[in-house]
């Protein structure tokens, strides 16, 4: 069996197959239009297009991005399978969501902005120390409140504990969720009153469109921080901006907007005491070789595969 | 027992005695100056000269930073017991920790000057996916060395080896602390060859001095990232800038520095790919109620004190 391997990602395949490497941005070669696994990274819509047609024996497309929506918009044949590669970005995503958390705690943002006009931010140092705002400076002891609580949520919120802080959820439904207690959206207003910092990593669907509000804002914690990491359309991005404006909002940080690349005149680029990273959270699969070889063994074996989305 | 807690701090105490807050920047006042206990936060070494004439009964003077110097030079009779506040900063200091090392990884300080420019930093992104380039933008799978192990390294390692990384330790003596491997410092050559983050957490002594220089540097695995939260004086300065302008370090972020505040001539402000924050890892004590009590609880018991540093 021939596999078609991206050139954007090393694989170190275990699996007893034939690897071969394509660039993602030349046509696949004639020599290589009889392999039956394409795997898929970073490949545009109409590279994906082609490779559909060019591709007669092809039996899997493994995609390592989390969401396969280009796969699945490309023409592949009803025979061919399509999985995401959904669990491999959990790991990047919540190393990059701690690491924008602790950023507007440490108000890494603001530091380095005084750093640039070469200034020691003596004001900071006396904030920081001040009594009664412990819980803005430090995760020890601070109400860390993760809104969609899936498996991203579920590896993030060992590591706040870890540091800390008291880690709980809202989500659609109530309940314990992986040993953290997991509250119904209805009961948001009661949770965002206590929350020093609010974490979304909501999916965009109809649900969840503009969710984050000024209502939202509103009701957390004056001096909260917030950081997203799920989909930039989820927030009301004018509600953001005047909840920094207001100071309603101590900090936040951003991986995700409405409109990326962020366009150069967005009114998003100067919001105080905003830090910006641009959709890097899961740009780098953790796992993907396995999850690849584990995928060729199914196929081989005529098993179940795992993050299969279609057919 | 009367206590005298100073106003940079809260401290819900429930030691059986009478707190009275004072100001770090005024006299004690006449009728407190029977206080047999002194609690030391932010004041300035001509204030604790004074309260050394001021308070005949004192019996202890706890501080709540890390080292006691300026409390001990202040003048305090030979019978005061001194104590510091060791222990308060093992936790805000590993949380720095690790928010700098994110930023190192996640390159947030880049990131940071590039939403200032409005840029959507496309090299970056990029440079973060290219196979080959795992280990310096994640910390699953990197390997982290920690020079300087004692009780920060020792909750820092765990909170690194959740995020997947290899935690190793070098120190004076080898063997292994807190479940990680620690190498002595001869060995240290070969340590820094497969290093990706270099951690210091050293404090400054005759030995330490200059320790991170052009030689320790040039071990490094190249493109590794520098972090210290240790000491200024450890650190060989001009090295870290040539180490930053050739890439031999990919990126470093220090909250120490052999000058503090740092001047604003100094050429380690515009270092490339470096990020400064100003000395604030522990600038927030945590836990320092219950060191009060237990320490007032002891001295009225007659018990061993913690932390005792005089006599």
């Amino acid at each position: 069996m021939k596999i078609l391997i991206p050139n954007t990602i090393e694989l170190a395949l275990t699996a007893d197959v034939e690897s071969v490497v394509y660039d993602i941005d030349e046509p696949i070669p004639a020599e290589h239009r009889d392999a039956e696994v394409l795997v898929a990274w970073h490949n545009s819509a109409s590279w994906l297009q082609e490779a559909a047609r060019a591709l007669p024996d092809l039996r899997l497309v493994q995609a390592l991005a989390s969401g396969a929506d280009v796969v699945l918009g490309a023409g592949f044949g009803d025979d061919v399978r399509i999985c995401s590669g959904r669990s491999l970005h959990d790991g990047p995503v919540a190393e990059h969501a701690l690491a924008l958390i602790l950023s507007a705690v440490r108000r890494l943002d603001r530091l380095r902005d005084a750093q640039r006009d070469h200034r020691w931010d003596e004001e900071f140092i006396d904030e920081q120390s001040a009594p009664g705002t412990r819980a803005q400076h430090t995760l020890a002891g601070a109400a860390v409140t993760i809104w969609g609580f899936g498996s991203i949520a579920a590896t993030l919120a060992p590591l706040l504990t870890a540091l800390g802080a008291e880690v709980q959820g809202i989500a659609r439904t109530a309940g314990e969720r992986s040993g953290f207690p997991v509250h119904a959206d209805a009961d948001a207003a009661a949770i965002l009153a206590d929350t020093d910092v609010l974490v979304s990593i909501l999916p965009a669907t109809d649900n969840t469109a503009d969710l984050f509000d000024a209502t939202v804002f509103g009701a957390l914690k004056p001096g909260a921080a917030f950081v997203n990491v799920g989909r930039g359309a989820t927030v009301d991005e004018r509600a953001l901006v005047d909840a920094l404006e207001s100071g309603q909002l101590r900090a936040a940080a951003v991986d995700v907007m409405k409109s990326e690349p962020l366009p150069a005149s967005d009114p998003l680029w100067d919001a105080p005491n905003l830090l910006i990273t641009p959709h890097i959270a899961g740009n780098r699969p953790v796992g993907a070789a396995r999850l690849v070889d584990d995928n060729v063994r199914r196929l081989l074996a005529g098993e179940p595969l795992l993050n299969q989305v279609r057919p």
